[in-house]
């Protein structure tokens, strides 16, 4: 054989590494998944110490949060303002869960369709809202971060 | 060279043509956005033609859609159930379109956060409300559908 070929050789196994088992088509999507699910978790967590900062934390730089009767936010700062502007209702409880999680061949993008139940005291009385939300998250430098973050209520025939 | 060698040498090749110019990783996504924003275009042409079942044709079969004050919708059928609801309303306008368009590398799910403007006439007069919404797609036997469709408003300070 020659050099060459032995080089082609070396570049051959080089390419099956590369793209045979750990490569774009062949994430481990169930993996991917559990680990948006814990992130979940903990971030319902940081909400329910009411941590405007640790809550945004769970954003890319450029994600965005799009409440009902807002504007959208984008970016950490802006995110985190509308946090504390929900961890200011009085009696402010909410907690939220994926019922399905979708994560790319290439594990670079996912997304989650999910319940929240949310409940503070209003003006007129005690407000106690079921709804419903998207969140879509990307790999950022290895780690899961939300692009965008949406959600809406079920309304009164909830 | 050996047969082995060859035979090696062609396998190489094969696989710098599947993965190089149009694996996973290298999918064109400005092609790919395009495509997207070509059937947002579509989409909002059937909505103003108020025809609910080319509207629902828009999403994959277990796509989802969740209306604010309503209920999480999932499958064309019940899908176009809720366009055909609006599409009731007295003066029906709706537009949308995105801002920003994102897709996996292997352009298998994108995503898309846009802008939508309603009007209709109302019990107690005229609707005009403006709002925000995230589209989740996905790639379905060679063509893009919707998996999941949010949308919120901005509320009175719109």
């Amino acid at each position: 054989m020659t050099a060459v070929g032995q080089l082609l050789r070396i570049g051959c196994a080089a390419l099956l590494l590369a793209f045979g088992s750990s490569g774009p088509s062949m994430a481990d999507s169930a993996a991917e998944e559990q680990q948006i699910r814990a992130l979940d978790e903990e971030w319902v967590a940081a909400v329910a110490r009411k941590d405007a900062a640790a809550s945004a934390a769970f954003y890319a730089e450029d994600g965005a949060i799009l409440p009902p009767n807002g504007p959208l936010a984008k970016g950490r700062e802006a995110i985190a303002a509308v946090w504390q502007g929900l961890f200011g209702l009085a009696n402010f409880d909410l907690t939220f869960a994926p019922t399905e999680v979708h994560v790319s061949s290439a594990a670079d993008l996912a997304y989650e369709i999910g319940t929240y139940a949310l409940s503070f005291s209003g003006d007129h009385g005690p407000v106690n809202d079921r709804g419903k939300y998207v969140v879509v998250w990307k790999k950022d430098d290895g780690a899961w971060k939300v692009v965008a973050d949406i959600f809406n209520s079920n309304g009164a025939s909830q």
